[in-house]
């Protein structure tokens, strides 16, 4: 059979995906991979989430059944409770709606706010899930910059100024992760969290505050999240798979309850509910007490590899081969190169038996953004969740080899 | 925040749900449900099931990381290798996409297909859910009537035409429930399996083939599938919803691979894989052995049900009143009143006590038709799954009143 696609979806497939074009080379025998986002397996809490199991047969007959589009009430009331702790005031039920991960939040966002050909606001760099997402339904996109304090919120308005000028009309959607970005480890100061709050606002355009890392903090004191510096303005999500685990897809927004109520409307057509098999699991591992304490070993034990990585990094990459800011917490450092490509830097790092993800994944391509595009050659992300501290020192040595064999 | 939806979607948040109608009457105490598509709980594994969990010990590195977005590789090996054998030819892993229920595999393949204002051909009546997800993408629909044998497959030619003479285009998809449907329960005729398969090929029209209910046949023998009659036209969805449970949220599809792969592009943007945790499940539920007891233990439960509610029709409603044909399968009756609207007859079987769902939540509206649009109020669908052989006798009766009490 012969079919034709819709031109952003025949885009997407010529596009190679960062994922697929490692998979083999990181399966070659003795790479390090510090290339994918993934949480170590080994800080899962396997047991304590297996014993959750027996809820299966207790609430069997919930589990196993068609589930409320909004998502189970149990998980609902419990993260009802805790964003308005979070979020600093009371969420209303018809605010929050669980998502098949951030990933379908983003989804649902995207096919209830935009209409082909609309732009949508991103950081340089910003997380390649989202490109995609976006890419699926025909976006555009506006970059800002970002340095070692997140996005340069002084440089939106420009950017702002210059989609309206050049496309007619203002960008739909200003997309952020604030908190240990990825992949730039950066947190948005809280000096800018307001200004990006008072611009948003002054502009009339909805903010994305995807938040999957922000209990993930091995330094530093917590930032006030940017819903809490709006009156409506932003749509607050987060998930579980970074701070349980992202087999089980459970994720969240909240936000004003038509904007919610739209992307429910979206949701109902695309999966009709979260499996509910997964949110009986979760809410009775959040109603055992285990997610809290299980965060806090989580830091711990991610606070030491981030330390692991720092310290290898700082030894033994030559000085004025690269810079770095030490995140304070996430998964990711985000190197830039002095003057290298990356995408050189992968192949010499590949032979060196390293693996991590060159700079230009997380950047729009100049063809589908509007303004000036940003250049991801000289940067490289490095993720330190998943290797053991073994491993990332010995990671950062060979990366340093390859670095050090530029031509 | 104020927003502006796309047109799409302000036009379904517009349009009343059936289920959010619906869900405030049938809590009425006393009330007898035949209006919601819902397995019985009572038919659930809950036992078998639940002692699966112990692989979310066993298996717990896995099940709690991401997962490829293809779907979990035991489940998919093992859906590979029914699919060969149902579908008569050898399925690749390439042909072969999981999707977060087959809502989903619906929607993604909406999205990899369809431009905004494409039409589809939709049975009518059909599935309501796939009118929910085809709007989703701005699709309109051209309508194929149907009669005891399915779809009048002899009328599809001039549907066709019609839409390209008056759209410029022909339909971009033909979507069709081919055994037990959703709701009308009848089966498409071998003979005009075959005709659909010709047409199809013969206009290079994709089809959908939407099969839910297809191993929940109490009578009679199974039918070819369409797929089988084709060389690549026909994508084949089925889902662990209707035998086994809902809740995982786990179904299939199976296609030519350039459209599986275009679907899967589609996903990755969407809920990056479906709950891994679910497919863990729903795996080790079918290595040990239990899908295929399950479903015929569900088979035999069904079959009383659907024999009570024939039964309890043709002793209580009253010659003239109504027409219908018993399904050999599935979960639905499909009931034609003589003369009488179904919300009319809504309003005074709720007086009565018993809920139904009318029938125009089944056809298309005329404004989003191509073409003449049907008229579903003449129609009720009957559910007969979830209700007691008791409770189905006497919401028959219920129904035989408020029948007769017609103004």
């Amino acid at each position: 059979m012969a079919f034709s696609a819709p031109l952003s979806i025949l885009a997407q497939q010529m596009r190679p995906s960062p994922i697929r074009e490692l998979f083999k080379v990181i399966q070659r025998p003795g790479m390090i991979s510090l290339a994918g986002g993934l949480p170590d397996p080994a800080a899962f809490p396997v047991a304590e989430f297996a014993a959750c199991g027996e809820v299966l047969g207790r609430l069997g007959d919930t589990a196993l059944q068609y589930g409320a589009t909004e998502g189970y009430g149990p998980l609902v009331e419990m993260l009802r409770q805790r964003m308005g702790v979070f979020l600093g005031r009371p969420v209303a039920a018809e605010q929050l709606l669980v998502t098949t991960g951030s990933q379908q939040a983003m989804d649902l966002l995207a096919r209830a706010l935009l209409d082909p050909g609309d732009t949508v606001v991103v950081e340089a760099p910003t997380y390649p899930g989202a490109l995609h997402t976006f890419r699926n339904v025909g976006a555009r996109f506006a970059v800002v910059p970002c340095d070692g304090d997140g996005m340069v919120v002084d440089a939106l308005p420009a950017v702002l100024d210059a989609c309206r000028r050049e496309t007619g009309r203002f960008p739909r959607l200003i997309y952020t992760i604030i908190n240990f970005s990825n992949p730039s480890g950066a947190c948005l100061a809280s000096g800018r969290r307001r200004s990006l709050a008072d611009v948003a606002a002054r502009y009339g355009i909805p903010v994305f505050e995807d938040d999957p890392y922000g209990e993930l903090r091995y330094q530093g004191e917590a930032l006030t999240p940017l819903f809490r510096e709006t009156d409506g303005g932003v749509l607050y999500a987060s998930s579980f798979s970074k701070i349980l685990a992202p087999g089980v897809r459970v994720a969240w927004v909240v936000g004003e309850a038509p904007l919610v109520r739209a992307m429910a409307v979206v949701k109902q057509g695309s999966d009709l509910c979260t499996s509910v098999v997964s949110q009986v699991l979760v809410a009775e591992y959040c109603r055992r007490g285990h997610l809290d304490p299980h965060i806090r070993r989580m830091c711990a034990h991610y606070a030491g590899k981030r330390r692991a990585l720092s310290e290898a990094l700082r030894s033994h990459v030559p000085a004025g081969l690269a810079r770095w800011h030490d995140p304070e917490g996430g998964f990711f450092h985000w190197l830039e190169l002095a003057g290298q490509d990356s995408d050189g830097l992968f192949d010499r790092a590949l032979d060196a038996g390293v693996a991590f993800l060159p700079g230009r994944h997380f950047f729009p391509d100049p063809a589908e953004t509007v303004g000036p595009a940003a250049d991801g050659r000289p940067f490289a992300r490095l993720c330190f969740t998943f290797a053991t501290p073994e491993q990332l020192d010995q990671g950062a040595r060979r990366l340093a080899t390859a670095l050090a064999a530029s031509p």
